[in-house]
C-alpha cells in the first residue's frame, strides 16, 4: 500500500508540477517561463520524486515506464494494474488541485486546453496525426531506453535520477510543439477528463503511442544493454 | 551557535539571491532572466548552500522546513525557537543589503513590490485568497516531502541539496504568477518588512499556509515513507 | 556489435534532441525555447546516454571525440572505423525521423536550414569562414579537454556525464551564432544531407575542424594532465 | 608546471565561456540567450573545469579564489603569486580569441563594452559606484562561503563542483544589471584591456572588492564552520 501512495502522490506532483507550470506560469506577460521552463518543470518533478520516493515504490509516475519497465524484466506483472490505478488517481487529483487553483483567476478557460495534449488541429503548432504518433513512439522509445541504461547495475549508483528527469526535460524542449508531449497516458489523462470534447476523443493516441513506444525501448534495451 | 550562524547566513542568501534576481534581473530591458531565471535563482541558493553548511546545521533556511522536519520527527523542538529566530535575522539583512544595492539606481521605487509575497489584487497574476492559500499548502506539503524523502536514509547519499533546491525551483516555476511564491515565512518577511503597507498586512498568510503545508508533508511522508 | 548498437542509438538521440529541438521548438511563436533551449538539448542528449549506453560502449557519440580519445590513448585504434559509421548511420536516421515529424507541419521548409552547420552567408550570425574554424577548432579542442579529465581516474567517480554533458551545453550557448555549433562531423553529416546544396559543400569545415581541435585537446591534456 | 597550465586553461575557458557567450548569443535577435544563458555559461565553465582539473590545480580560475583559500588556510602563500599570474595569463589569451572571432562579424565594435565590468555610467543598470562595491564584495563572500563549505572534509565527497559552479550561476543572475558581475578580477581584466578607456579605469573596482569579499568570506567560514 506504501508504494501505491508513493505513486499516487509523484503522479500527483508530476501533474501539477508540468500541467501547472504549463497553465499558470508558460505565457505570463513579458516575464513567462515560456516552453523551457515547462520543459525543466516537467524533469524536475521526476528528478525531485526519485530521489524522495525512489526508495518506496521505484518511482514510476507514468504507465507507459510501469510496463517498459515490466517487458525489460525489471517490474512484476502481478504490481502492473494497481501501480497503473494509483498513477491515474494521483494524475486526476492533481488536475482537480490545478483547476481550483487556475480558475481563481478571473477569465480563466478550460477549453484554452488545460495542457491537455492533442495532434492535428489540436497539436500546439499544427502537426498531423502521424507526426504526433511517431514523435510520441520514439520519444517514450527513447525515455525507456534512459530509464532501463540509467538503473543498469552496471552504471554509477544513485545518478540516475538526473538523466531520467533530465530527459524528461528533453523530451519536451523538442517534442511540446508536436503534442504538447506526453510520453505518459497517466498525464494526459489527468488534465484531458477536465476538458472533455476533443481531449478525450484524442486522448487514445496518449495511451496507444507511449505504451507502444516504451515496448520499443524495451526491446532496444535488451538487444544493446544485456550483459551476455 | 555555529549552527544558529550558518541558519542566519544561508537564510540571508535565499533571500538576497532569490529576491535580488527578482527585483534586479528579472525584467531587465530585452535580456531579462524572467520567472524563470528568478524560479532557478531561489532554487540554486538551497542547493548551493545545502552544500556548503548542510554539515553544520541541515541549512533549513526556512521555519516551515524547520517546523515540517521537527513534526517529521527529524529535529528536536528545543531547537526550533532559535532556528526560527536566525531564519528571520538573515532574511531581514538580506532584505537590507538588497534596498542598499537596489536604491542604487535611479528610479528605484519600493511600492513596486520589492519581491514581496500577496494574494487578490497583490498577487502578480491577480489569482484569489483562496487560489493562493491551496498553492502555498500544497507546495509546502511537496516541498516537505522531497525533503523528508531525499534525507532519508534508504536515498542515495550526498544527493539530497540537489532535489531539494531544484524542487524549490520547480515551485518557483509552478506558483510565482499566484503569490509570487513563498513556502519560506522569512523569505516572506524578509521583504514585506521593507514595503510595510500591504505587504505586512497579508503577511500573516505566509506564516500560516507554509507551516499548514509542511505539517501535512510530514504526515504524508509518515503514511508512504514509514519503514515499517 | 552491442558497442556500435549503443553508439547508433546514442548520436541517434543526441541529433534528434539536438537538431529536433532547434527546427521545433526553438522559434516556437511566444514561448519558444530560443538558443539557450537548444543548448540544453544538445547537452542533455550527451549527459542522458552517458548514464544509459556509458557502461556499454562509453557513449562517444561523436567521431571527434572518438579520435580524440584514441590520440589521448584511451581508445583502440581498431575500433575507431566501426565506431565512426555508427555515429553516422545513427545520425543520418534520426535526420530521416526528424524530416518524418517536421513535415507534418504545413509550410515546412528544408531550405530553412533544417539545423546545419555554416560558415559565412550561411552562419547564424554572419560570422567568417575564418571565425568558424577558430571557433570550431577551439570548441572542440576544450570538449575533449573536459572529457579526458573528467574521465580520468583521479576525478570523482560516476559524475563525468554532468561536465561532458554541460559542457556541450555550454559549447552551444557561446557559439550557435557562429556555426550553428557543430564540433561534431556525425551531427553535421547527419542533417546536411538531407538538405543538399550548400549545407554538403560546406561539410567538410565540420569533420575537418572538430578533428583538429580534438587532436589539439588531446595534447593539450597529455601536457597538463599526465601522472609522471 | 601543470598546475600553473591547468588554471591557464580554466581561466581562459572562464572568460571564453562566459565572455564569449555574453558578446556573441546574449542579444541574438529573437532567440537570443539573454542574461539567463549567460548566467548559465559562467557557471558551467567552473563546473567543467572542476571536473577536468580539479585533481591537477584545485581549479581556482580566479584570484580573489586564491587569495580567499589562502586565507582559509587551504591554499599555501607560495603559490598564489604564480597563479594568479597563470589566471590573469589565460584570461587575457581567452580575451584576444573572443576578439577574433567576435570580429569575423561585420559592424562588431569594441566600444559596445566586450563584456567589461563597469559601474556608474556603464553599469549595464546605471548602478552608482556604492552599490557597485556592496554587490562585488558581498557576491565574492556568498562564493568563497560556498567553495570553503563545499570542499570541507564533512561536506559530501565528489559533489563540490556542483555548488561552485552552479552558484557561479546564481550569483551572475542576481548581479550582471549592476556590476556585468565579476567576482573575479582575472576575468575582469581579461576583456578590460581590449576595450582599455573606461574599462581600464574601472578596473581597480573589479580588482580590490573581489578581494575584500574573498576575505571577509573566509573570516565568516572560519566562524560558523570551524570544527572546533
Amino acid at each position: 500500500m506504501k508504494q501505491y501512495g508513493a505513486e499516487f502522490f509523484g503522479t500527483f506532483w508530476l501533474v501539477l508540477g508540468g500541467c501547472g507550470s504549463a497553465v499558470l506560469a508558460a505565457a505570463f506577460p513579458g516575464v513567462g517561463i515560456g516552453l523551457l521552463g515547462v520543459s525543466l518543470a516537467f524533469g524536475l518533478t521526476v528528478l525531485t520524486m526519485a530521489y524522495a520516493i525512489g526508495h518506496i515504490s521505484g518511482c514510476h509516475l507514468n504507465p507507459a515506464v510501469s510496463i517498459g519497465l515490466w517487458a525489460g524484466g525489471r517490474f512484476p506483472a502481478s504490481k502492473l494494474l494497481p501501480y497503473i490505478v494509483a498513477q491515474v488517481l494521483g494524475a486526476i487529483a492533481a488536475g482537480g488541485v490545478l483547476y481550483l487553483i487556475a480558475s481563481g483567476k478571473s477569465g480563466f478557460d478550460l477549453a484554452a486546453g488545460f495542457a491537455s495534449n492533442g495532434y492535428g488541429a489540436h497539436s500546439p503548432g499544427g502537426y498531423s496525426l502521424t507526426a504526433a504518433l511517431v514523435t510520441e513512439v520514439v520519444m517514450t522509445m527513447m525515455f525507456l531506453l534512459i530509464i532501463l541504461g540509467a538503473t543498469d547495475a552496471r552504471a554509477p549508483a544513485g545518478f540516475a535520477p538526473l538523466p531520467i528527469g533530465l530527459g524528461l526535460t528533453l523530451i519536451h524542449l523538442i517534442s511540446i510543439p508536436v503534442t504538447n508531449t506526453s510520453v505518459n497516458p497517466a498525464r494526459s489523462t489527468g488534465v484531458a477528463l477536465y476538458v472533455g470534447d476533443w481531449a478525450t476523443s484524442q486522448l487514445w493516441l496518449f495511451w496507444v503511442a507511449p505504451i507502444a513506444g516504451a515496448l520499443l525501448g524495451a526491446a532496444v534495451y535488451r538487444a544493446i544493454g544485456s550483459k551476455d
